[in-house]
């Protein structure tokens, strides 16, 4: 592996988001003006949109969402930036993952001082049948989808692997969601603010006020080995392992690193960036580990010149509850086969020692696939700002962002720094 | 306009394309290996394919076109780069001149010092009223497409405005096409092999060889203005004004300047690039310019230090015939409504003293939307090589392309220089 050395430092001094959901009637525009105008109110010692450069935006498929191509020069327009270059950036579920990527590296190179990258995806307008499809095409065409794969069936066929191997049983998948739905509770931006505990009481009601026979669930897990309550989707994966679809939007500020202090005193510097890309699924040795993951953590811990055990909080790229573990056994956060064991553990808690997806993750924020790495980074300049709320890690001050497109083919991780000044 | 300096200088030490044309059974990743091999034999000192670090991928809409989305890695795999990043851009046709500028922006950066540059598109899988609908998707679906444009009728707005005001005729835009058609004759790895004076003799053999009547067209142009032959598309845009449906790929590699010598002593130096976006068509104040490629080339040229004059050789994107006389005077070739007058007076055609798409152009190499704009780099370095064959441009030191997006939403400009070592 190469070490990277970026011509220049680049620091975060702007994010924001829109809520994550379903808007009948909003386009992608609309949601991203939302996100824009929440990061501007974010730079503590307020921005002239002038000053930016450029924007990258991340979106995996406005094509087939919303019958509109060419997507980055009309969210220029919309948020004021034209006639900026606006350039937009695919890598399916990691698109703004790498949009993030693309920005830090043309601060980096001098080309720009202040850039705006942005994530977009409005997944709703279609039945949900055809986002199915849609998704499907973040598999390889000629050789996956033919063969009937879904993304629910790639993260099982990933999951029922990764159970025969190491012993994790659906319950421990169902323990992520639990944990997800505890923390997306507590942040407002998300798509399912509720607990599963509440939404469990809230079907428990609704049978009463029906007059129908109340379920007697003993607890959450009992909740969700209810076929009925969390019907199968693709064995293992039920209903409360899958992520949502969702419309959404996030926008962050990047600049470089020596004018920082022009928009803050308390910038998010990025100290690592690494990114690999790996064959589709069918034509992978091992579907229990996502090879991309691992390369681009090793990148990005090599920039940063930190160990694992320095990084207090972390997003991961929970599409499906499987591949949260999977993830923090790419990460060296836990062993090969351990990862299970550690949400059984209660260690990715919110109060826990590995803090994980304290947003409550794609799976309960919601996964409007293009603005899920940059929703992701809004987290992180959240927590390691202590502006985090009822959901916050104390005294975080490094946070890491991990990003995957399709079944593992992309994977994009950051990691950052706060830097008071 | 901000000026703007690279952390280090660039340079292409190789480019290949595959042939353009309509190929049923190859998918994009069949060209993009053809694109690959050619662009790995014309590296003089050859190359090691394990040097590459990166990937930047421009396509349109493998989306729509192939049903394929996440198209970067499964490119990066096909000619063997897994795992190194890969990274789509997509600025509809002007994909692959922004994935340029990514890399460009990549290697100054310092992040990477050798990368590889692609553009893809198959469109020919659609029958044509779908391909229509799909490059339609990159003007502005919610206020242009309902009303009914396509492309061929935006840019047909846009020459009856430039009619109205500058004087230009239909037969104008009918010399541009007799220009490409020209050099594109001199290109075999152009879709349209042919001068139109030989097209219009093989329908009058294939008139005589029916034993119907022989048209008797005097000249080219006759030829161009009979309806049958050149059926209106869009008035004015007749069916030879357009360019065509194509499937292509083509392939850059860009290095540091430091470690050019490793690759070649006969490398081409980027010394300028611009970039700049536009609201779409409908919300433009004037049709007879396009905005941005104005902005872009001021860009270029002021990052290269040098004037228009300069310039010995340029690709610009054609893709209607009124396009290119528009893009010249964008370019500040023609001054403002003169473009028109160039290209009557002969100013435009291979020996002139402009050369303007001595490949062809987007009109008789073909446009394979996601692939033009790498196609365009490709046919510089032939020129500024001296490999351009019986359509080189004598001396060309100094080259330009122009890639626009959509109606202009999007324009990226660079400026290359041979350097011998």
């Amino acid at each position: 592996m190469t070490e990277r050395t970026l011509g220049r430092g680049v620091a975060v001094v702007g994010a924001g988001m829109s809520k994550f959901g379903t808007f009948p009637g909003r386009a992608t525009r609309d949601l991203f003006v939302d996100a824009f105008l929440e990061m501007r109110a974010s730079v503590d010692l307020g921005l002239d949109p002038e000053v930016i450069e450029a924007l990258y935006i991340g979106n995996y498929s406005s094509d087939l969402f919303e019958g509109q191509g060419h997507t980055a020069p009309i969210m220029a327009d919309w948020v004021g930036l034209t006639p900026r270059p606006a350039t937009r950036i695919e890598d399916a579920c990691a698109s703004s993952g790498v949009a993030f990527r693309e920005g830090l590296i043309a601060v980096a190179s001098g080309m720009y001082d202040v850039v705006l990258v942005g994530g977009i995806e409005k997944m709703s307008d279609l039945p949900t049948e055809r986002v199915t499809d849609t998704l499907a095409t973040a598999g390889d065409a000629i050789y996956e989808i033919p063969a009937g794969f879904t993304f629910p069936g790639f993260y099982a066929a990933m999951a029922t692997a990764y159970m025969d191997r190491y012993g994790a049983a659906p319950k421990t998948f169902m323990r992520v969601g639990i944990k997800n739905h505890e923390n997306g509770a507590l942040n407002a931006k998300a798509q399912f603010g509720l607990r599963i505990a509440d939404i469990m009481e809230s079907k428990k009601k609704r049978a009463a006020d029906k007059g129908r026979p109340i379920p007697e669930w003993a607890d959450e897990l009992a909740f969700l080995e209810d076929e009925r309550a969390n019907p199968t989707i693709s064995w293992p994966m039920r209903l409360f392992d899958c992520s949502p679809i969702s419309d959404g939007a996030a926008a962050l500020l990047l600049v470089a690193e020596d004018i920082a202090d022009r928009f803050t005193n308390r910038p998010l510097l990025v100290i690592g960036s690494g990114q690999a890309s790996d064959a589709a699924l069918h034509d992978r040795p091992d579907p229990t580990t996502i090879r991309a993951a691992r390369i681009a953590a090793d990148q990005a811990f090599a920039m940063a010149g930190i160990g694992r055990d320095a990084v207090d909080v972390a997003e991961v790229h929970d599409c499906f509850t499987i591949a949260e573990i999977i993830a923090t056994e790419d990460l060296g956060f836990f062993a090969v086969g351990e990862g299970w064991k550690a949400v059984e553990d209660g260690r990715t808690a919110r109060n826990g020692p590995r803090p994980i997806n304290t947003s409550g993750g794609l799976k309960s924020k919601g996964h409007p696939v293009g603005a899920s790495g940059a929703g992701q980074i809004v987290e992180i300049w959240k927590q390691l700002r202590g502006e985090a709320g009822d959901r916050q890690v104390s005294d975080a001050a490094v946070g890491l962002t991990h990003n995957v497109g399709g079944t593992g083919q992309t994977c994009v991780v950051h990691i950052f720094e706060r830097r008071d000044q």
